[in-house]
């Protein structure tokens, strides 16, 4: 049952906004001495964490799925034509999102161009667990390769017996991902971070995680490995309208809420009535799902909150910032101007979050615990950077020069004025 | 004089690419207590701050500058003609680089689009010092404003009565950018992250600073604030062909190392001779710079490279991923497709660094210490994040609805399949 929250008041939108806490038992020391054991014995340290955490004696990293070329044992036809379908689609959306190079002449002699290059090695992190996430292969892997990095591996942790999931292989398999590590957990990150004699060292880091992860990810950054945003647990906002459908609504914030017990899920509507037709939903559907007891546990922390004021609903949406946002409504177009902070945002009553968890196109990494309002989620420019290039021709720099020179006198930078003056005085003396 | 290296061994790269270490004496207590004492006493604790470290006692923050609308007390008209060209050349190529939305029908009834929403907060930090930064002002305050960033604050130290300087106040203006605060340092970032009773929270934090303020914006991060990116000490690297002029390449040096001490400048040429002219030019030229003894001081840790093989000098040359990258050649265009990893690329001998310092159009605030690996310099980008959103329609979801469910089964995510299905079940009942 979703506590009802009626009309709050903007100076307690700050409190409604806070996330579920998330505990960091002394993380601090345990990753530490992972990564500098790593950085210190390469592979052997890894091997070694692999048989104390993942309980398997492993003797060689990468693994071999050349079989993957013809068959694929273990997942069915239907599942294979699914990831398909998917990856179909993942591809198509972030293949459009390419940016050309933006070339300006922005006075005679002097062009400047922003080109996109690839960052060149990336390692992609996919999490274990109970079960195999290979739609975050997809997620990840498929912009990786549009974008052309030089270098993509894939880390993911081994089951007992020391094999990745075939539903994994497959799918970084058709994202064209040629090396896979048996390796998850922080010395994943550590060996990605610092490279081994077998794990390349990679330039950004990409992917989710448990505490363990994502702390060693943080850590990462200090030593010159980029991440692809901070992360937190997953969350939805449902935005119900008066046209919107309490069934629906219902079934999108338990499949949310399905995610683990930190998950969170907010309700935004304009009627106490509809709330309660949303929770008689929520109970009637959680005890036909398995996962209820993780349902019960992430429906504690979560709330509905009624707004007379539309004005007002969209200005907490958008101080929550949420990394999922459902506009439940038959005309949610009407809404989208309104929407400032999200990660993506699902228009419309026939548009549930599981369509951009796995197939609609969209990505599903996205910026958790208010992130979105200054984070994108990944896409294709994440597996990017850009450059800048000017080229300045003699005439050019003879344009620029007074103005260059004034600027770099009056900043006191008189090595940067002379770098210009020595040029003009070669001109002029050809 | 620059130390020759010839012909490093690949394996040699790694040390040969470290930059100066940095020294952070102890800053985590310093900058802890001034966040806990800005997020307590607000206004207060920053005002005893100011007059604790810039030894002014102001009484209120925001700085009046309607006078700037007609004259500008304090500048000469040049420097304002310079700044207005200046400012012209970045405008006109950070507009460029706005994204136009990008709509993609994956499927019949599936539409996926992202766009660029400006992040809503920005807080651009100007540093004091010896010189008035007022080019930064516009590196961060044009893109900002093309960006459409609902609130755009600018905080910079304050001279000893109190002022900012007139150059930084008309440049803010030029941007159009009307809060500006007379807070400086590590207390500037603290009220930027947790708002006081005058200066607003924002979003995301740019622009660069001392150890106190590089240190105060990693640590904003962890109260959900973004940042522009990693800081670090600024760097040239002039790769010189036989067409290269030594007077040019040492003068481009020079101004770089006249930045500070801790500036590191590289050459990477072809042949020994060239460095030696390198060499007898540098002693020539910096004799005559007021900023002498910064230079004596960077050049200490700066050096030449010699390859005989431009293959491995532009292996190189991306492993060291420099800030600002100076093809220094009358042919420069064949380098830049071996160009993979740099911030601010300068083609040609009559393209100095300086150009883009202030003028030719491209931003100066740009990825040190080798994170051009994997960041871009800011860019109008920077302001913005991207949202995706998705339009299904009934026919939509049903088209897609066994791709969804099958990959939810298998990831044992049954709550996502279920809010799919209840969806074709409402369909079907109509």
């Amino acid at each position: 049952m979703l506590p009802i929250i009626n009309n709050p008041r903007p100076s307690d939108f700050e409190k409604l906004c806070q996330r579920p806490v998330i505990q960091y038992h002394n993380l601090h020391a345990v990753i530490d001495e992972i990564f500098q054991n790593v950085r210190t014995s390469g592979d052997q340290a890894v091997l070694d964490y692999i048989c104390q955490f993942d309980k398997v004696k492993l003797k060689q990293f990468t693994a071999d799925f050349s079989e993957f070329t013809n068959v694929s044992p273990g997942i069915t036809q239907d599942l294979k034509n699914a990831i398909d379908v998917a990856f179909e689609h993942i591809h198509s959306f972030h293949a459009a999102q390419v940016q050309p190079e933006i070339k300006v002449g922005t006075m005679q002699g002097v062009e400047c161009r922003q080109k996109s290059v690839p960052i060149q090695c990336v390692g992609l992190y996919i999490p274990g667990g109970s079960a195999p996430l290979f739609s975050t292969v997809l997620m990840l892997g498929v912009p990786a390769k549009i974008a052309g990095c030089r270098e993509i591996i894939l880390c993911t942790p081994p089951d007992r017996s020391g094999h990745i999931h075939p539903a994994i292989l497959y799918a970084a398999h058709l994202c064209g991902i040629a090396r896979i590590f048996p390796v998850g957990g922080a010395q994943a990150i550590a060996a990605m971070t610092f490279g081994t004699e077998s794990i390349p060292k990679v330039d950004k880091i990409f992917g989710p995680g448990n505490q363990y992860v994502t702390y060693a990810k943080q850590y990462a950054q200090n030593f010159g490995v980029a991440i692809d945003m901070p992360a937190g647990p997953s969350e939805v906002l449902v935005y119900a309208d008066e046209t919107a459908v309490p069934e629906f609504v219902a079934a999108d914030l338990l499949a949310q809420a399905e995610h683990g017990p930190d998950s969170q899920v907010i309700l935004v509507a304009d009627s106490v009535d509809f709330v309660h037709r949303v929770n008689e939903e929520l109970a009637a559907q959680s005890v036909r799902l398995p996962r209820f007891d993780i349902i019960q546990k992430s429906l504690q922390h979560s709330k509905a909150l009624i707004f007379d004021d539309r004005e007002k609903a969209f200005q907490f949406i958008n101080q929550y910032a949420p990394e999922h946002l459902i506009i439940a409504s038959d005309n949610a177009g009407i809404y989208e101007s309104l929407i400032l902070n999200a990660g993506s945002v699902f228009l419309g009553n026939y548009c549930p979050e599981s369509a951009g968890d796995y197939a609609s196109g969209t990505n599903h990494t996205l910026p958790t615990n208010g992130w979105a309002k200054s984070y994108s989620g990944v896409n294709t420019d994440a597996f990017f950077k850009k450059i800048t290039f000017q080229t300045i021709s003699p005439q050019g720099i003879q344009n620029l020069a007074d103005t260059i020179i004034t600027m770099a006198e009056s900043e006191h930078l008189a090595g940067h004025a002379r770098a210009v003056s020595i040029r003009l005085e070669t001109i002029k003396n050809k």
